[in-house]
């Protein structure tokens, strides 16, 4: 069992937000990017959360993060918006889009906010959740960097291009959809192949598109998209979305999240919200309670909820290495 | 091999007008309905198309579908419709919503019509593709009668819930997604109860949420999911997009497609209309032609467009017992 430290929401966003400062983030984008990635670890998505902090830091070291970004919002027309997140962090972009996309949404019933030039969006989740806690219905794509090959091909050219959703409820935290269109997401299979240990058949594909349960072989192959076709589909879909519909670089093209050498990842993220009407939150309500009263069955994001609930109520449990990074970071050491 | 009977597009489309016309539709939705349907044809979806005049003719008779509808198209926004198709046939208002829907999506950059009260939409392909003729990118979402459980649950809620997108392309056809998220059609089920014949593993689960190879059990419990608790999921999205947001019934509460019997479904359907801006036409253009370019790969819609390709150029063949039928009900008997 890892040492871990305990932290309040407010102690691990401040010493985020530190630590990027010290590496060079201007301190409105760090506060962006510290809020967002606890966020993600309140609601125990830890791929999405501290563990990323000293790749960011790097990135912003190495110039691939462009620390001088400005966002540009740009009116496409009533209810459209192209968000310029100009190579920096995401998550200010994303603040951008959603900060001036839902008034549009509430006029016109509708708003598609396109976030381009932009960088590893973390969890989905996170931004959905958002805009449905202030009304409305939220869908958010994002193309990431290439992993699924298409379908009876055997190269990448698709990332695992999440697909996200969310609904207000009725005196109720949002019903948050955050999907991935691989089987598995591909940090299971990093973690096997860091482990020296195999993975479960059906999980990936080696460089020659056939299955395989090595580890490093999947890692050099691609991922198996849900659905076969149906989910390389999708991710096609996703592609056109999040990357051409926002002028940024496709998964094929796209750079490591992680690695700090190396051109921006120039991903892009596009986010749709609709204003709902009529009896929706009724009817809405009445549909996800009939679900959760199912015997066996749970609402989609339900173990998320609890995680986020118990992290407000308790603070979080950081690992030691990365709260010693951090601090780290922080002191400019 | 069963009889057929060789018919241009525009003597299909004429033919069935008049079976719907003198089943009691008014010419204008006969002629709709009869597009759609010859659309469907042409495209290859047999399950969407000629076949389906019976069951729509009987449905008029017994008044499942409204005769009398009168489509209303309501403004909730300045890009955002709502489409009453006042439980007449699905394709005047889908008509109605592409029409008055694609100005707004041209001034606002993103327009939703949402369409209620309304019945069997048949082939999304057809739809989706209209979109992305006027220079749209268009993704649409129906609900269906119940077919998936929820994850964990044993009873069906979701219909197969299916999602359509399409691009414009440069010099060609849209490029079309049309899917439903089970694994298979339930319609394949149903063909192989009628001969009596099992399913693979893998299609189908038993009332009691079992693994089955029987149609008849198959018929009697639920489909499999693409993507297992993801595809849930996407189709609980598409629940409340198409069914909550539109006013309408939910897929556990819609009646059937084909019985000419009980309540009309009720079901609905949104679509969403993006405006492509900047360099969009070129960049989705390039990665479509990289894709159709890769050895092994198929864009999605490949087979659709070809035989669409064929029926335009030599017409359809019609099995002949339904334009036996047809023309039986043309001529009133």
């Amino acid at each position: 069992m890892e040492n871990t430290v305990h932290m309040t929401l407010a102690a691990a966003t401040a010493l985020i937000s530190e630590a990027l400062e010290t590496a060079g983030a201007r301190a409105a984008v760090a506060r962006s990017v510290a809020r967002a990635l606890v966020a993600a670890e309140a609601e125990g998505q830890v791929g999405h959360g501290f563990s990323r902090v000293a790749d960011y830091a790097a990135q912003l070291q190495s110039g691939k993060v462009n620390a001088g970004a400005e966002v540009r919002v740009e009116a496409r027309g009533a209810a459209s918006l192209l968000i310029d997140a100009e190579c920096g962090f995401a998550y200010p972009a994303l603040d951008a889009a959603i900060e001036a996309g839902l008034p549009l949404a509430d006029s016109a019933g509708v708003a598609v906010m396109a976030v381009g030039n932009s960088h590893h969006c973390g969890a989905l989740s996170v931004q959905v959740d958002r805009i449905a806690r202030a009304g409305f219905i939220a869908i958010m794509v994002a193309n990431t960097p290439k992993a699924i090959a298409p379908w009876g091909a055997k190269d990448a050219v698709f990332g695992t291009n999440p697909i996200a959703f969310a609904t207000p409820r009725v005196g109720d935290a949002p019903m948050v959809i955050d999907l991935s269109l691989s089987v598995v997401a591909r940090g299971k299979v990093m973690n096997a192949a860091r482990a020296g240990q195999p993975i479960p058949e059906g999980w990936a594909l080696d460089a020659a598109g056939n299955a395989t349960t090595d580890a490093q072989a999947a890692l050099a192959g691609t991922m198996v998209p849900i659905g076969e076709a149906k989910g390389t589909a999708l991710a096609l879909m996703v592609e056109l979305l999040a990357a051409a519909f926002t002028g940024s670089a496709f998964s094929s093209e796209a750079t490591s999240f992680f690695a700090a050498e190396g051109a921006p990842p120039r991903v892009g993220q596009t986010l749709i919200a609709l204003k709902p009407g009529g009896d929706y939150a009724e009817r809405a309500e009445a549909l996800l309670a009939s679900i959760a009263d199912m015997p066996g069955a749970r609402l989609p994001g339900a173990r998320r909820l609890a995680a986020l609930a118990r992290a407000e109520a308790e603070g979080l449990l950081v690992p030691q290495r990365l709260y010693d990074g951090a601090v780290a970071l922080a002191a400019g050491s």
